[in-house]
């Protein structure tokens, strides 16, 4: 094989990756920035963008290039990026051009008739669109194949040599240790106040401190940024940019706050990747689990702790409402860590969080795997919603509806958020053998985690598959014992029970 | 000719229009936004997607397009972006690749090598780069053709249609009465005193002032937005998303105010463009010149009249500093139209401006010509300077070095701004004959002015070339009695001579 393949393949991928920062930042800009008049004229031209990108991903060049290196190149960027690139080649190969569109209109049809449906608290209008995400999801994930379970296949796309089988053994696990901790902590006697958080907290004041705890996570300011949008997100363009956003509300400083270090947890992994990988796909995130597991650990495992709170109650109140000055730390840090069974997932607390995520998973599975059919999900939803959470929607928009993820046909997703927790407790574990982490938060010095994290996990971008990184690091596969027992000590000692 | 291939032209200029959206968006995003250390990866980004607009110009499938559609198509939008694509195609195809290689390259390195030199006042270090370039600018204008004169060619660029026999008509007769009226004016014994003006202008009510007043003129927020930069423009995504931006001084307001005026009639030029030529490249304004008309014509026959104070002076009061409660409007009105001679171009006064351009124009149409050579550049430029404006740079950085445009092989681009005075002035003399503008003014009631600029000029696009434009509204060509009457007149009354 000749040089010049590895370039016209080096040139392929660039071409790809320019459009995606392209893209990227269309995407931030309309989500921060951009008049709503252009958002129309704005999206066709994503539109055209987002076909290139797929146009060079099943080009015949693309696949020539594929053919003629796999195997055949000694360095290990190019050898993984065929490998890249071969995956998502196959994928989309192996379904039919005609279903492909088909299911493309199908998506963007489905989403809007979801948001009436959401709107409207009307689940039967918006059922035949779920029908249909269903059959194409089935179809599709026959085209792909898989071993034992359908639902492999879709698993594959966002979280990869994750199975049914690795799940159906740790979510249990999961699920009963916190529906047990649930009702320890819903009969506990000494129940945190949440209202000693409530007054209006500027935006200004809020952006400050967040801004503050930024810089000491290690968040670099000359290779990113941080803006107001209503859906906070943080988007990489490239490792030298990586944008943070976040939403301020002025009652209650806990959405912006642990808001802002969620998603800076996301941006450090990306700003922190390998810079060789620029121009080659490989230049990010390696799945959408091990993404999550970064910002809930800067949230959870750092910025929910009372090493922090020691260190930073005070920085805190430089920028708080007055009424700060007379709450001690200790009803502070019990209040920020409330637990209460609630009906919308991304409200949700760290502890109820998976429950949410096991109400999903469960039917999804199920749902794909044919056992059950979508006209009893609303039923099937409010029914384990009781089991696990021990309350009841009143309605399918606070039910059933409240999730975007279906209308786009997105199923095998929500499992990585579970899995983001799961692999965080894994990492702190780990982390704690190496480090101190407990005095470095106590000393406000995060160097030594930002290190840590980089070199284990962030520089790698997509060189390593998430269960790779997972083992590299902790030595073992998915293990529950870790997000269970950090959430029983956590929670023992908060509530006392 | 067969519908199949309008569609597939259509579908050529679309993908050519949407790189160029998300390169215009990216070009607003470095200057306003983007972190500093993204900017390198950014600028490989913006190369790629640059290459894929000349790669699509410059393609057999757009040759083909062009030669089944010329002439052929009965739709008027069509039949003009064929002719464009034709211009753009030919204009390309003319200049061997090698060369045209070697020449991008020479532009990079030559503006890097200009900033240097002009941060050391060293023209020589320069020299040979400019040399360079405008070997290759007479190269291409040999390659491009022309009928009189070599520099009309790259005339054609910025403004076709007009011709160094048409410049050298009206540009000597402009050059004359303004320097006639500034001997004048410098000997008027009553100067305004622009002291009055100084004094701390918090940038937050600069920009609501500015804000206000882009209201006013019909900039539609909705389709646009307001940024700090540092040195401001206005881009156009599409006409329902078109940016103006504004630098602020606190210790000069005039910086900021006239400035988001000047690139508010830049951007409400494309914001009022026809939707129907939406993904045609027909979509912008139809040249430099007629775009300066715009802004010119907002900023300095619109803002800096004594009709627009005499409305808006309290307005301005509300957010000024307090100073200006007491001073009168007739000495503020005199100290905003200050004409001062100075070195630097960007911050002439309208009346000395041309002169400025004066001196460009005509040493770079003798560089073109071959009647100078670049060495001479700096003694040159200081006589024109004495002799038009009556003041001698005192080094090269305040001279010949300090506009940017030749390190860029931008030769023929200067005469618009000239032109862009003219043009102004012309539109003024129509519209006075339609509208009462001075009473629009007065009652602060911009709608019939904005209307008359969108019916006349606007809507158009590129659908009209600019002497078209001017034809059609004018029922003239290019005469200098407009913008010399309007500048007698108005400076005669304020200097009293």
């Amino acid at each position: 094989m000749s040089q010049s393949v590895i370039e016209q393949f080096k040139s392929l991928l660039k071409e790809q990756t320019s459009y995606s920062e392209a893209i990227a930042l269309m995407g931030w800009d309309m989500r921060t920035k951009a008049p709503k008049k252009g958002v129309e004229h704005r999206s066709e031209v994503l539109g055209v963008l987002s076909q290139k990108v797929h146009e060079i991903q099943t080009s015949d060049e693309m696949k020539d290039c594929i053919d003629q290196l796999k195997g055949k190149v000694d360095d290990p960027i190019i050898q993984k990026a065929v490998e890249e690139a071969e995956e998502t080649y196959e994928k989309t190969a192996k379904i039919p051009t005609d279903e492909y569109r088909e299911y493309v209109t199908l998506q963007s049809r489905a989403e809007s008739m979801w948001e009436e449906a959401k709107t409207n608290n009307d689940f039967k209008s918006f059922q035949p669109y779920l029908e249909k995400l269903v059959e194409y999801n089935r179809k599709f994930a026959d085209y792909w194949g898989y071993e034992n379970h359908r639902y492999d296949a879709l698993l594959h796309n966002f979280e990869p040599g994750v199975t049914v089988e690795v799940l159906d053994e740790v979510f249990p696990k999961v699920r009963e240790a916190l529906t047990g901790l649930l009702e320890k902590i819903n009969h506990a006697p000494n129940q945190p106040d949440p209202t000693v958080l409530e007054g209006h907290f500027p935006k200004d004041e809020q952006a400050k401190f967040s801004e503050e705890i930024l810089k000491r996570m290690g968040y670099d300011f000359d290779a990113g940024r941080l803006d107001e949008t209503v859906h906070p997100f943080a988007i990489g363009l490239n490792t030298n940019d990586v944008r943070v956003t976040t939403k301020y509300d002025e009652q209650d400083f806990r959405t912006a706050i642990f808001g802002t270090i969620h998603e800076g947890g996301h941006a450090l992994y990306e700003q922190n990747i390998d810079e060789e990988l620029a121009f080659t796909s490989l230049s990010g995130g390696t799945s959408m689990g091990i993404h999550e597991s970064q910002s809930l650990f800067w949230e959870n495992f750092i910025s929910r702790t009372e090493a922090f709170w020691e260190t930073h109650y005070d920085l805190f109140k430089q920028y708080a409402p007055p009424k700060f000055e007379s709450l001690p730390l200790d009803q502070f840090y019990r209040a920020i860590n409330e637990v209460k069974p609630s009906f919308i997932r991304i409200e949700a607390d760290e502890l109820t969080y998976c429950l949410h995520i096991m109400v999903r998973y469960e039917l999804e599975k199920a749902l794909i795997g044919g056992e059950i059919e979508v006209a009893d999900l609303p039923k099937l939803w409010n029914e384990k919603m009781k089991d696990y959470l021990g309350i009841e929607p009143n309605t399918d928009a606070e039910g059933v509806l409240q999730d975007i993820h279906w209308s786009g046909g997105a199923f095998g997703y929500f499992p990585s958020y579970a899995l983001g927790y799961m692999y965080a407790a894994q990492f702190a574990t780990r982390m704690n053998e190496d480090l101190d982490v407990e005095a470095c938060i106590q000393k406000g010095d995060f160097g030594p985690i930002k290190s840590w994290l980089t070199e284990h996990i962030h520089q790698y971008g997509k060189m390593k598959k998430p269960l790779e990184i997972l083992n590299d690091v902790t030595g073992e596969g998915l293990n529950a014992d870790h997000i269970v027992n950090y959430l029983t000590d956590k929670y023992q000692k908060i509530y006392q029970f």
